[in-house]
């Protein structure tokens, strides 16, 4: 072990920096979220994910000229090569939409137009892609796997609306593209997640963006991470079923010294404030479509461990209600999750390489002592 | 931020301890490399790859029918679903090795008879499987490119004969299946590099050994990482090409201030003791193959690097000559390096996931002060 080495940080390096980075701001003790230092309730109000996405490749609002020629440039590259379609059309029906998200993004990186160039002009051009591509990626898989015919994407249409037309063959209302665009917003980028760490451990031995990106679609995956607004759907779908009170159910979970899903964050100390937007979303979403039913037992959840536990709600909490209010199934969520995530992703991976430096931390021995003996075979007992 | 961050550490969590480790031991300051405790050059003198995989997944050094039986399996897991092949043979014939590696690494979990199970046992099985069919991969998307047919696995060969006789459609001769064998014990391990750490961010969300190993080859595809014997090739192919004197080509590139590579590691300050056994056998087979050029020029430049610039050579000098000796293409450097690794990434998500935790750092955060104004479009100018 080198002599430099320091003492041993917590666990999963639990409050240790990594390295610098200007995308995203975050205050744990007062629940804030900044994207380039505009806080996340301004661009939930007021943004879209198109300009969202400019804000993180770009590092500032984009102008009219701008945005007009992100989206457009976004729209066109709503096209993938057959060599994908048919490679998904080959894959074994039960394979999981994170596993095919994983080796589609991976395949993406032989047919783009910039395979071998990883300069900072090429990456923004792969982010662009990608950003389009993923999005397909998910609804196309969606409707192979149903057998049903994959959906023409649509140019005229935002992200968020093209996305559902993609997956469901018809036009989403207003509310609806509304509520996914604001997911899309709020999902977009969270500093140094494990995802985007992933990310940007693969960049940095100058390795190109497909990798590093597939690298977040795998780490995205884990029920750690990209899981837990799955599991508090089937919390809400079970308790549905057993026709059980929400708080009754929980109070016997947490008797049970069972962990209920959604609550707390290692980040924040306080409301995760996408929560904030989230549940306000559900609570529309539930009186617009006449189905609130999942918005209420998930409030009366919310409330009772606030009370109980002193834990707040963190952003996978309602994500669950609002994208099955919306109709969207439930192996879909993080898949979701990816289609806003890209954006942060590749923001981070951008920043990486314009300043990087091989990430190779040590880890402490706590093995056999050295030098153990090399027995020969004749002497294992 | 946090109030418990802590200083910023060196970029790149360099001397960082991200976590405990019984898998393997590094002594940066006396070029000391042991796998569970056991010296490198001891396990290079006596060891094979197989029992170097027991050892790694194990902990321990296998008793006779402990190895016979992991060798039994390994050969026995010498197949591959159709789909796979299928699937290769439809990418476009650019398509980088490692670009094809990862993305077969990802589609392979959908085949994977363990594939929703993510406990211990599973993933040593996992473990086996990969490392019998990455080594088919590789050797197989390398005769599909070049237009030849796939050769069939023999379960009678070593792992290292089974590779040669893949790639090549020839048995190797002894003293090629020893060469290889001995670099893939050398390439097994080595702690925290960036692939295993990358591996080890993607297993600690509990996402599965597939996407664990698939972060792995994409960080492993860069040229900071698997790619430094590739560019020590290029180097010497160069020289031979334009008839230089190799140490006079050398001197002119310090003179332009280039970097040479092959020299220098970020974690041993003395000489990688893998490089020790990659010289002699650069040496060895330039003797026994009758062409010691390559050997002779790596042996010039490294006396000449040593005594200018006080670097030694490190794992990727010698392995240079070593692979191009044994007739094996630059662009398969990296694979192979894939091909070895896999034992210790593998070894590394099973000893993350037995006692894991989610590895989330922080960042320090350099970007618009907050909060920054969400400037309304028409004001933006």
């Amino acid at each position: 072990m080198s002599t430099t080495t320091p003492t041993v940080p917590k666990k999963g390096l639990e409050d240790v920096v990594a390295g610098e980075s200007s995308i995203c701001y975050i205050d744990g003790q007062k629940g804030v979220l900044a994207y380039r230092g505009i806080d996340i309730h301004e661009l939930a109000d007021h943004s879209t994910f198109e300009e969202t996405c400019y804000l993180l490749w770009h590092g500032k609002l984009p102008k009219r000229a701008e945005l007009d020629d992100l989206k457009r440039k976004l729209a066109l590259e709503r096209k993938m090569d057959p060599g994908i379609i048919e490679m998904m059309r080959k894959f074994p029906k039960h394979a999981l939409p994170m596993e095919v998200l994983r080796t589609a993004v991976s395949a993406l990186s032989f047919y783009d137009p910039d395979e071998n160039a990883n300069d900072h002009d090429a990456n923004v051009r792969k982010s662009l892609r990608l950003t389009s591509q993923i999005a397909m990626i998910v609804t196309a898989y969606d409707r192979i796997r149903k057998g049903k015919e994959i959906v023409e994407p649509d140019q005229t249409l935002s992200h968020a609306a093209n996305f559902l037309w993609m997956l469901n063959g018809e036009k989403p209302s207003k509310t609806a593209e509304k509520a996914l665009d604001v997911a899309l917003v709020l999902h977009a980028d969270h500093e140094l997640n494990a995802s985007t760490f992933a990310a940007r451990v693969t960049a940095a031995t100058l390795s190109d963006m497909h990798s590093s990106i597939t690298s977040a679609v795998g780490a995205l995956k884990g029920p750690l991470h990209g899981g837990a607004n799955e599991a508090v759907m089937r919390l809400l779908f079970s308790i549905d079923k057993q026709k059980k009170d929400a708080v009754e159910f929980v109070k016997g979970m947490l008797a049970e010294k069972k962990k209920v899903p959604g609550f707390g964050h290692r980040v924040y100390h306080t409301e995760d404030p996408r929560a904030t937007h989230l549940r306000k979303m559900s609570e529309d979403l539930g009186k617009s479509s006449g189905n609130a039913k999942w918005f209420q037992m998930s409030r009366a959840i919310e409330l009772y461990i606030n009370q109980e536990k002193k834990l707040n709600a963190n952003v996978d909490f309602y994500s669950a209600s609002t994208y099955t209010t919306l109709g969207i199934d439930i192996d879909l969520f993080t898949p979701i999750f990816a289609v806003s995530r890209i954006s942060g992703w590749t923001a981070h991976v951008i920043e990486q390489l314009d300043d990087n430096r091989l990430i190779r931390p040590r880890a402490d021995y706590i093995g056999p002592k050295y030098p153990a003996k090399y027995v020969p075979m004749e002497q294992r007992h």
